[in-house]
Formats: C-alpha cells, sequence, structure tokens
C-alpha cells in the first residue's frame, strides 16, 4: 500500500483534541489553522462540542466524512481501543505522538506489541509511537508544532525531534531551501525508513533525502530501496550509536536494536547514501547535492583570496582523497593573464589582491578554471560578498555581477561551485544570488569542503553505478543439488555444523579449491591414500560431536609414512572417546598437508540489521592483533570483491611486497564471489569460516584448509 | 631584547602616509585615529605637508620625539633604506606589509635577505614582511584595518590574515570575549613564533593564546616557550599544511618551509598546545580553555533534553577517548527524584520532556551531576535558552535563574559547564547570562564536544606535567670521553659514518647492550673468537669505504666450524675488493648470531623543524609495510618513553600476545633512554639506526644486532 494518504492526507483527526492551550491537542489544530492546512481537520473529544471554531466529535467513527490520517495525543494505554475506532472509519494511518512503549522497558514493550495487533487487525498503518510527528509543507499540513519551517523540496526523516528542529533553524537561516516533508520515526513500531524511502523517492515534491538514523529496523530492505533511490535523488545520512555509550544512549531512547554495526558505513556508501559524520554538515549536504551537478571526475579547483584558506581547504579535500590537480599550462597561462604577478595560478589559485579593486575577477577567474577539461568543480572560499563591505561600498555591485555570472555558469558548464564567504552572515545580496543560482554559501570552510566531498563522492558513485549490487538475495537461484542434500541431511539429524568433509565439499560444489582429502575408517585406509597422494598428511577427527577437534586431540599434523599415520589414527581415535565417551566417530579425515604461505581468512555471517555479510583478512596476526580486515554487505559483485582486497591495510603483502611473491589476487576474487555464491544459494548457512585459505604465487590458486559452516533451519 | 617597545608602542610613524582614502597609507591612519590609539601618531611622507590633520615628516628621522614602532607600507624595494632612516632615530620595530619576497621566488629571497641585513645592522626588529599588521587592542593600536575587532584577553597568532577575520567575526557573533593583541607573522623573517610566546606568556593582559600556524622557523624554540607558556595560559594551534597539496599552497603564499612533520602534533601536545583540525573550532576552542577550569579526571556528563543530541554528543566525546561514566547509585536516585519516570539517569541524562514545563530543572540537574566527584565538568546539550521561545514566554524567567545558578556553579565547584544551544543564534538573555559567567554557548554540537574534549585534554597535561620534559637539549651534559673520541677521530679521518664495531661501542658506552665481539685481521683470530664464544657467527666487512656492507658481499651469516668461516673470511675480503679495489679494509667483525626473537627498529634523525626526533617501531613489515611507528621530539623522559612503546598498534604482540611470549618492554624503555642520552650527548651524531634490536623475553632484555650513526661537524 502507497503511503500517499498518510503522508498527503486530505483530512485529519486529532484524537485527544483540548481547549487547552497548553496542551498538544489544542496547539496541533491551532498550528493546523495557522499553517493554512489544505485539508479538513476534525477534533475527536468525547467531552466537546467544538475547539477553535472547530466541530468537535465524540469518536473518529462519527466523523461524517471519510478521515485519511489521525493524530493520536492520549496517552499510551488507550490507544489500541483508539486504533479500533479508526479502522472502522476506514483511516489510512496514525500518528502517535504517546511514549512509554519499547523504549521504556517491559511494560512498554508489550503496550507497544498490542498497538501493533490492534493496528494490523485495523488495516491502519503507524507513525511511531514515541514520534515528534510529521509535516507535510507542501499541503500545509504539521503536526510537529515548529513553527516557521522553510517550505522547499528536501524530505527529512529522524529519529530525533531536537534534530529536526536543529535542521530547521539551520536552513532558515543559512540557506534559501527548505523542506517538502519531515517524518520523525519514533520507535518504528510499523512503517520503517524503507517505506517512506520507497515512497519519497518518486516523490516529484522531493529532490532529496537527509535522514538521521540511530537504528534501522531491516536494513537490508533500507539498502535496497535507498540503492533504487539515490539514483534519481541524493540521500545523506548521519547515523549515530557508533560508540558504545552512543549505543547505549540509543537504547535508552528510542528502544532501538542496536547502534552502528561494522558493515553499516560501506553498506551506506555501496548504496550511493553520504554519510556525514557531524549534524552541522547534514542540512549543507543534502542542499548542495539536491541542487548542485556533482563532481564527475573527483578534481577539484580552489579559487581563494588569501593563503591560509586556500591552504585549509586544499588539507581537507586532499585528506578526503579528493585530487587538487595543477591547473593546465593554458588555464594558468589564462589566469596570469589576468591576476597580480604574486598570484598563485597552480591550484589553488591565489589572487593575491588582485580583486581587492575588482571583485568582478572572481568571475572571470571562475570561468577560465570551469573551463579546464580536468577541472571537475570549483570551490570559492575567503571574502567573496564582501568586498563592498570591507573595502568600498561600490564594489557590491561588481560583486553582483560576479555572482550572477557565476550562477549562470554553473549550468553551462554542469559543474558545481560551492561557496565559502567570511561575510555569509551579514547576507549581502551578492550571496543572495548566489544562492539564488542555487550556489550554497557557508560561513564555515570545514562545512564548504564537506561539501565538495559529498559532490564527488556522489559523481563517482553515478559513474560507477553498473558495478554495484542491488543487496537483493537471490536464495537457491544457483543452490546444487547435492548441497542441498548435504545441508538438509545435517539438519535432520539435529546437527547445527556441518562436518569438515561436508562443508569442504559443499564449497567445492561452487569451485571453492579444496585439497583432494578422504574420510578413513581403518587406519589402513588413511596409509593408502597417504601413499596415493605421495606427501605428508594431517588427520582430523569426523564427528558431530567434537566442534573443536583440537581441543579434543582429534588433529595430528605433519604425518609420514605407515607407522606415523596408524599411531595418530589410534591416538585420535582414542582422544575422541576419551573426551566424550559414546562421540559418534564417522572417520578421520586425511587430508594433504598444504605447503606454508601466506594465509588469509574469510568469513560469513548474519548481521543484526543487514542479514548475510561476509569478511576478508590475512590470517594470523592481521586480523587478531589489527583487526586489518574488511567487510561487505552479501552478495557482492566482482568490483566489490576487489576492492575487500584492497582495501585491508596489509594488501601490499599481497603485491609483491620488498621483492617478495606476487600471490594470487584473482582467486580470492574468485574464492569471495563462490563464498557469495554458497550464501544466497542455502540460506540455512548461518556462518562460514574459510580458515586458514593458503593463497599461492601468482596463477597457482588457494587451498582452503579448514572450512567450518553452521546451519540452522532458513526462515526465508 | 623584549618585545614591550613594538607591541605596546607609545608611538607609530606611518611610512608612506597618503591623502588618497584608498591607500594603505591613509586607512591606517584614520583608522588609528577612530579606535583611538592612545599614543602619538607621525605620518611620514616627504610629499606632503599634513593629513587628517596631522604634521607629516619627509623621514622618519626628521620626526622630533621618539618613535616605537614603524608601519612601512611602501613597496619592497625601498624597505632596507628606510629601515636604515629608522635606525638612526632608535625605532624599536617595523612592520613590514609589502609582499613580494621570500614567498615570490629567487628575487624576492635575496630582497628579504636584504631587509634583514639592514634590519639587523639597525637593530631594528622586523614583523613580516608580507603581514597583514598587527593590532594591540588594550591601547586602540590597529594597523591592520579590520573595523570593531571585539576587545578582550585573548592573543592571536596568525599567518592568514583571512583567519583572522574569520575569528573576529566568529568571537563578535558567537562569544562575549575578544582579543588584546593580533599579530600577524607574516614570513617571520626576523620575529619568529617563539619570541611573541615568550611576550605573550608574562602579557598580564592575554589570558589564552590561539595560534594559526603554517610553518615554523625555529620548532624546537617554539616548543620550548609553548611548554612554559602552557602551564599558565592555554594556547590553542590550527596546523595546516598537512597534505602535499597543502604544504605547496603554504609554500606559494607565506614562503614557509615546510608543512606538518610526522612528529608536530605529538609534539604540540607534549608542549601542552590544544591542537585543532577546523579553524570553525579555534575560536571556541581558546575561549572555553581561557575562561574555565579544565576537566581534571577525563569524565564527562551529559545533559540533554532530547536523545538525538544526547547520542551524537556521547558518540563524539567516546571516540575523543572520554569517558561518559555512569553515575553514582545515589546521583540518579537523586535524579530520578526531580525527573519524569521515562527519564534517562544514568548518563547521557535525558530529562524526557521534564522541563517543558519546568527549564530552571536543569540548574537542580546540574547541581547534582556537578555534586558527583566522578564527575569531572557537564555538556548541556538541547534546547536550553530556547525554552521561552518554544513553549512559552512565561518560561524565560525560569531560564534566566537556571543560568544564574548554572553559572555561579563552575565557579563553587571549579568544574566547567559547556552549553550547546539550537537557540544560540536568537542570542536569548538566558544564554548572554551563560556567557556573563563565562560559560561559553555553541550553536554546533561538534564544536561544543570539541571544547568539552579539550578541556579534558589540558586537564590531563597539566596533572601529568611533572612527566613531561621541556624540550631543552643539554648538550654533552652527559658525553664519555671515549664516545667524544670515536666520533671526533671519524671526522677527522673526513667520514660521515662510524664503523659498525665503533657505533657499537660508542652506544655500549651509554649501557646500550650489543653482542661481544670482536674485528678479526685474520682468518685465525676470527675463529678463535668464535671457539671462545662457542655460538654460530656473523662476519661482516669493516671499511669505511663500504656502507651498504651486504650490497658489497660483506656479510655473512651462521658460519660455524673452521672450515666455514675460514671460507667466508676470504670471500669477503675479495668480495670487498671487487667492489671497491683500494678499499681501506680495517678487519672483519665477528659477532654471535643472535638467537631469532621479536625485532624492533630504534631510529633518530635531525627534522627540519624541530631537530633531533626519536623513531620507534616494530620490524619488518609492521614497519615498512602498515607504518606502524611511533616519534617524540628529544629528549624523552621515561613515560615518554612508555608511551612510545604502548601506542603503537603492534604493541600488542609484547604483552604476550595470543598465550605468545611476554617481552622485555622495560629493556625496550632503557633502550630507547639511552639513545636520548647519546644524541643529547653528541651534537655530532646527525642519524641513527639500531635495526634490527632483538627483543627477548621479559627480564631477559635486548640485543642491538646492527647500528648505524651518521655523523658531521655539530654546528651547536
Amino acid at each position: 500500500m502507497s503511503l500517499d494518504r498518510i503522508l498527503n492526507p486530505q483530512s485529519v483527526a486529532i484524537v485527544g483534541a483540548s481547549k487547552n492551550p497548553t496542551k498538544r491537542g489544542y496547539q496541533a489544530i491551532k498550528t493546523l489553522l495557522e499553517e493554512g492546512y489544505e485539508g479538513k481537520i476534525y477534533p475527536v473529544n468525547p467531552k466537546e462540542k467544538s475547539i477553535l471554531n472547530l466541530p468537535c466529535y465524540p469518536k473518529v467513527s462519527a466523523i461524517p466524512e471519510p478521515v485519511d490520517l489521525a493524530l493520536i495525543v492520549t496517552p499510551a494505554k488507550v490507544i489500541p481501543s483508539i486504533l479500533d475506532d479508526c479502522g472502522k472509519k476506514g483511516v489510512a494511518g496514525a500518528v502517535i505522538i504517546a511514549a512509554g512503549f519499547k523504549e521504556s522497558g517491559e511494560e512498554g514493550k508489550r503496550l507497544e506489541a498490542e498497538v501493533v495487533e490492534a493496528a494490523k487487525r485495523n488495516n491502519v498503518r503507524i507513525i511511531g509511537p514515541n514520534t515528534s510527528g510529521i509535516m507535510n509543507l507542501t499541503i500545509g499540513l504539521n503536526l510537529v508544532g515548529i513553527k516557521n519551517a522553510p517550505k522547499g523540496e528536501i524530505a527529512f526523516l529522524s529519529q530525533s525531534g531536537n534534530l529536526a528542529l536543529e535542521l530547521i533553524v539551520e536552513a532558515s537561516i543559512k540557506s534559501n531551501k527548505g523542506f517538502s516533508y519531515y517524518i520523525g520515526l519514533g520507535n518504528q513500531a510499523d512503517i520503517k525508513f524503507h517505506e517512506y524511502l520507497k515512497y519519497l523517492k518518486t516523490d516529484p515534491k522531493t529532490k532529496g533525502i537527509v535522514m538521521y538514523v540511530e537504528g534501522l529496523k531491516d536494513g537490508r530492505k533500507f539498502l535496497q530501496e535507498a540503492y533504487k533511490t539515490t539514483l534519481v535523488k541524493p540521500i545523506v545520512l548521519l547515523k549515530s550509536g557508533r560508540t558504545e555509550t552512543g549505543k547505549k544512549s540509543v537504547g535508552s531512547h528510542t528502544g532501538s536494536l542496536a547502534g552502528m554495526s561494522e558493515v553499516a558505513f560501506t553498506a551506506f556508501r555501496r548504496a550511493g547514501i553520504v554519510v556525514v559524520e557531524d549534524s552541522d554538515k547534514l542540512f549543507p549536504s543534502i542542499e548542495t547535492l539536491s541542487y548542485l551537478p556533482p563532481v564527475k571526475n573527483n578534481k577539484v579547483a580552489i579559487l581563494a583570496d588569501g593563503g591560509g584558506h586556500a591552504t585549509i581547504a586544499a588539507d581537507i579535500l586532499t585528506e578526503a582523497g579528493i585530487e587538487i590537480p595543477e591547473l593546465s599550462e593554458r588555464t594558468q597561462q589564462l589566469l596570469r593573464e589576468i591576476l597580480p604577478k604574486n598570484a598563485s595560478v597552480r591550484n589553488p589559485v591565489d589572487v593575491a589582491g588582485g580583486t581587492d579593486e575588482r571583485p568582478e575577477l572572481f568571475a572571470d577567474c571562475a570561468k577560465i578554471i570551469l573551463k579546464d577539461p580536468n577541472i571537475g568543480g570549483l570551490l570559492l572560499v575567503g571574502l567573496f560578498g564582501g568586498y563592498a563591505i570591507r573595502f568600498a561600498e561600490i564594489l557590491r555591485f561588481q560583486e553582483e555581477d560576479a555572482a550572477h555570472q557565476m550562477g549562470k555558469m554553473v549550468k553551462k558548464y554542469k559543474k558545481p561551485i560551492v561557496c565559502h564567504s567570511l561575510y555569509a552572515f551579514m547576507k549581502p545580496h551578492s550571496l543572495e544570488l548566489l544562492r539564488y543560482y542555487n550556489i550554497p554559501v557557508y560561513d564555515s570552510l570545514e562545512v564548504a569542503c564537506e561539501c565538495m566531498k559529498n559532490l564527488c563522492f556522489y559523481g563517482k558513485y553515478l559513474k560507477s553505478y553498473h558495478r554495484e549490487v542491488s543487496f537483493v538475495l537471490n536464495y537457491r537461484k544457483k543452490a546444487v543439488l547435492e548441497g542441498e542434500e548435504i545441508i538438509q541431511n545435517a539438519l535432520k539429524e539435529g546437527r547445527k555444523w556441518l562436518l569438515e568433509p561436508e562443508a569442504k565439499r559443499l564449497i567445492s560444489l561452487h569451485r571453492v579449491p579444496v585439497p583432494k582429502e578422504i574420510v578413513a575408517k581403518t587406519p589402513e585406509e588413511a596409509i593408502k591414500f597417504a601413499k596415493s597422494i605421495g606427501k605428508k598428511v594431517a588427520l582430523k577427527i569426523v564427528s558431530p560431536d567434537i566442534i573443536h577437534k583440537s581441543d579434543a586431540g582429534g588433529v595430528k599434523l605433519n604425518l609420514e609414512g605407515e607407522d606415523e599415520i596408524r599411531k595418530a589414527f589410534n591416538e585420535i581415535i582414542e582422544n575422541a572417546k576419551n573426551y566424550k565417551k559414546d562421540a559418534d566417530i564417522r572417520g578421520i579425515l586425511v587430508t594433504p598437508m598444504v605447503e606454508k604461505d601466506l594465509e588469509v581468512i574469510v568469513g560469513t555471517k548474519i548481521d543484526d540489521q543487514f542479514g548475510p555479510i561476509i569478511m576478508f583478512g590475512l590470517g594470523g596476526i592481521f586480523v587478531e592483533l589489527i583487526k586489518d580486515v574488511s567487510f561487505r554487505v552479501l552478495p557482492i559483485s566482482r568490483s566489490a570483491a576487489k576492492e575487500m582486497i584492497n582495501e585491508i591495510k596489509s594488501a601490499k603483502l599481497l603485491n609483491g611486497f620488498r621483492g617478495g611473491k606476487k600471490y594470487d589476487k584473482n582467486a580470492i576474487i574468485r574464492l569471495l564471489l563462490s563464498v557469495s555464491e554458497i550464501i544466497e544459494a542455502y540460506p540455512e548457512i548461518k556462518e562460514m569460516d574459510l580458515n586458514p585459505v593458503i593463497v599461492h604465487e601468482n596463477g597457482k590458486g588457494v587451498d582452503v584448509v579448514d572450512a567450518r559452516i553452521r546451519i540452522d533451519y532458513s526462515g526465508e
């Protein structure tokens, strides 16, 4: 069901309406009247005849006309019965303001479940509970009570009412843009982030979406919607609850399950979402992305009228991985022709006083720079807008002329200009003009840099879009019959773990290279097999009762010759029986010793918020000591597999470090893709651990030495 | 010489004074008059009789009264002759505005040298050149031309005029504090950062110092002055030129040598300087540190009226290493008594609507929290100051009452409160009151968190002050006669490197453990020695002509028995002669093979800005692959040595990682301290490389297997 009736309602019932001006049930009606809500307003209160000159109804079902949305401002306990009444009336959705639900402990949790149950049986969708409300400023629907929110084309989803206030203030004083919707998600008991996203994706009144997220209820669906949305409009996200203290704080006020999981950041970026870390940067980022063309080549020029700002901006952008390339010789020549002798023209460009009496020069410089085909965007930093204030009043006309010119340039060259100005706070006309042309102006250099950085990220993302994956898991699509049987067989036996030979067989069905090995029932079988392969072997117990084989004395390595193998075989059997008297022993795995070489680890698990994820890292100290690992939400594409390998710090070791071996990266990529395929094929797999995987020289592949797979009924 | 006559001048000559209102030589005089400069103003221009009603003089030496300071606004070329004239008059200092010096290339460099030369011979100190000017707002001395700079007690040293403008704007609109001095350092051709610091340290009009630094000319003296200054007043520093692009940008506009060196950040912190990375945070940081007591125990409470802000603040502070401890049971109980049922009282404290009708509760909560002995400071975040605006006008009196109470609490409990308010931009009276009590108020949550973070850092620093070192090198103090001889002997021979046995002998004089070894002239000597120690040995060529011994085939390892040793000995001699026909061979070093174990590296070099520095890291891939090293400016204290070891990522390996060995950290500490002592003792040492150093099990010490020392005449 679309959320259209809920977010664009033609009528609203205020349940818990009041005549008392200090009550929300009064303020809500007053705000709707003052803001000129275009639809109908129905106060509901059994004790009143009329409120603010509107007829009042005893209950929702008593309203004679259709009702799209109910704002419920009553205490928590009576809400289920109100929802029953709403259901009778065919109300599409209810905004529940009350707190005291999941976020407040066990009793609240029960009550929340009751409310969700009532909503379901009445076919009423819930916003909240514990929400600050919603606004649709395009029709004057303001159920939050924050006044003077600027109207515009940015939709705002938030789990904090204070953040809403903050962004509204910021938009009002530092921008000429505003909001189409504000939606306070509250506890997300029913409607979740991804459903709002889906609605906003095609909403013609919304150009960009900004969100403050404390916890996601269904991270994978969120990623799927975001992935589709960012192709048509930008999303900027501030995620809190990164640290343990932050997570605790989240838990205590929105009842969200979790904070930032290890994979969230990468996953968001892969879905094209711009992630910011400071609330200061939230509104500027979405403003910039919604109204300016992105930077297509990650290359930016800085135009400054003072070295300090140029240097700081260059530092910030460079640290963010953005190139500040030297301008072409021709571009430099053109700049030299119009700037003073001591100007810097390489990039950053410093006009060195050249604009003090001629601020129109900024437009000339901007034009020369944007025409340079190697430059994808321009950051203007310093005093622009303040020349009339700082130097001579008459310069304002030149500044205004320059603003007009630069404004049009953005359109003409399809390259963004972002402006930092020390004089933004004084709101000179030239800066208002820049904003009119959608060039944002910030008084903070860091904010301006962040915006440019985000334009670069988004441009890069849109270019590489085809390489990404859609976060959809095609369960069973590539399953192999024998693989299904291995898993079903184990589940039937009540096992949570595949036996090592089963796990290895399963992955080999998906082209993962495992050693040629057998399960021997007798020492003789083991000896015979060892002879046949002509290598030292390892023996490992095969028993559903022994998960930690080494701890049980169930592993012997580096065995050679009849005697050694027989002795080891018998010892293992004995150890196993000592470990567990009636252990179900299926035999002993005889597997060739793989030559020592670089070890890597590949693992998967089910993340609370995002479902199946994959981890890669170099074995031993790299994983354990310095946590040098990379994560992705599954499934992954070839390019994501490549990135996973290259983004770990120790990746250089694979490339022939210090004249050492070059290792077979392609084989690792194939392995990661196979693992991705396996997890998609068998939703019963909850955890996989390939450790160690030996990587050989380039062209010689990998060997999975040990494989552990945990399974459970799929619950697809 | 004190800078007092220069920074507190009783008279100023304006050289290059003008009647043309668009010229600096006019504006400077006008500004001095308008700002009510308390001293005398002497325009200097041979073509005018009077300017702005002040008598004009043909040259400085023609002024009848004494002149303390000259502001020179003429073009660059005539400046040396002006300085000669200033010298005649006994002028103490000259502010040189003109650009076109070192920053602009070879010709400018020559001109700058000429200016410095002229200044020296005339005993005139130079501020600049290429400076935006100076201000001493305590006496109305404004030689910059920025109007309406707020007066106060913060001194500002900057290498960027635009940054000055930015800070002045920020102070004006977001604070009630202001500046005592502004000093534009320009090219620092003469007076450098550390001299201004020295002056400001004892200046009674200055409570705190803030600086924007692009490059230091004498980093060690700077550290020494800063170290002494931060004990009495705080210093906040923004350092730019961190990245390659940033460094280039610096070079092109202030002619500074270098950007941020690897050690700068740690060195600044050891000197007690608060380093910030965003210009947005520069003024708030110094404001906070100058007027509030620091946090003594790194433990902070957050008081919020909304979960979102509390969570974000908790994340930021936790990531910065600050503790947000759970409040004591008693404190929680007291809070529960006054807050609504669904409030969070653990920390962060969320009043959960409890203040909506009673904002005075903030003061009650603050008092309860600050009385908790485990809490060192309070961060107040959210809407405070805006209750009268958002809820009901009448609440303003409660807010004002709360402000008075909180203001006095800071004094009483000697614990800081920092306030974030969404309503700061509206300047409600309650927030003005907080500022009156020196509680800063910011509209940016990130800025408020940064300030709290800096209060924690400064508190910690002041507590640990006795552990720090003063950055003073006591050259030769602990030199040993034999060590001096080794170095002098090598220098006499024209060598830049000590021979390995010399280097090892030298360090052993300072208690660095090196293997017992000899230099053998014949195979027989080598064999005899090897027998006597009963271990496998390594042979290494000893020749001043062969620095890279391995490349020349001059090293053989793992030798045992007569035949092997003799063969290796002869081969090395032969290889050496092949490498260089007439190589000066002093013999062959015979040294026992040290058992393999954990390898570390200790190195020293001379940093451009700070002089001798020391580096520590784990050997092999850790240093080379992931650059896991720590640096300190020398000399180091015991605690600094300890920190150096603990701050590398791979430090866990030393502590018995995964049930492995515990290594002898104390021996590493002793080694680092010995190296520190050696570098102090012999200023001729320009570089030292102990690599590898084998670390043994706890209690068993270290072995320096190879030592390289580069020397040169000291130039002390």
